[in-house]
């Protein structure tokens, strides 16, 4: 089980389906991990956006440093990427706390989080204040190469998840509209 | 099998686990539909974004008449929901095309979309140029008491969606952090 370099293309896969995800900071001194459910495909050019704002501790270190990690977990994670978004950074370690691998990046200093689906290092690029939108691009992306658990986890807004289920494959009726190398 | 009132904060139910949806709009003359799989919930208050542009025909109208329903497929429309994001309502009435009932909404001239698991009554409250974001604010909500099929789509971005699978109850753990009514 390892963390493989893909192709930067891919972060839409991971973005798309709307997953629950972790996103990592690094403030200067520390990491830091939230946990963020509203999260925003923006076009075929590896923009996203996060929904969150100044409640979240993680957000000055994520507007300061302009760059985090966005990972996507497995359904076997649920009950910790709840958990991680029920304490704050301010007072808890929440990579010694929930056991979590904080592995180096490539092209931010926010951490890579070991275990998770996928990992994608972002730059962050505006941030929209009127939404608290904060306007990311990818800049590398990996993926867990023999996960025990492939499925993402989606928020229903009320302490309900509900994990991927059956794939269904429709390429064939949008051909014409395939974003490029997928 | 009908659809049925519901509390407005049942909104969020909907919006932020990330389905692909159905857009319909009215433009002064006819009803038209198109598939938008990028969207994101905003705040608590029922406000939510598309993602979409100009070279939806549908665009038009949601800027022109400022208003829209969100209604929420269920996974045995997949097949429809894709041919219905792979035509234009210029030349097609996409109502007739593919069988779709239109039933009368109370707060805006846009039809709900009969047989999906829910409609979502929006005004259009703010367009974010930019970043292409249709800002919605739910008005009022339908849910259908009975669906054949209760399970939601997600799109992974390169012609594959993926339904939703096992569900997991983690209230106990985020009691604090529930919206109100949820």
């Amino acid at each position: 089980m390892a963390l493989q370099k893909v192709g930067i293309e891919r972060t839409l896969l991971w973005v798309e389906p709307g997953p629950a995800v972790l996103v990592s900071t690094f403030d200067g001194s520390k990491n830091n991990v939230m946990t963020i459910t509203w999260t925003l495909a923006l076009d075929f050019a590896q923009h996203f956006a996060l929904c969150t704002g100044p409640w979240n501790h993680s957000f000055r270190a994520l507007l300061e440093q302009r760059e985090c990690v966005v990972a996507v977990p497995s359904a076997d994670m649920a009950e910790t990427v709840v958990r991680i978004g029920d304490v704050s950074g301010l007072e808890t370690d929440k990579f010694a706390r929930f056991g979590l691998t904080a592995l180096p990046a490539e092209t931010v200093r926010a951490p890579l989080i070991g275990g998770c689906l996928a990992d994608i290092e972002c730059r962050v690029v505006d941030y929209v204040e009127d939404y608290g939108l904060v306007i990311l691009h990818a800049e590398r992306v990996w993926e867990e190469d023999a996960p025990a658990d492939a499925r993402m986890i989606h928020a229903l807004g009320d302490g309900r998840f509900v994990a991927d289920g059956a794939q269904m494959d429709l390429r064939r009726l949008m051909e014409d509209k395939l974003p490029p190398g997928l």
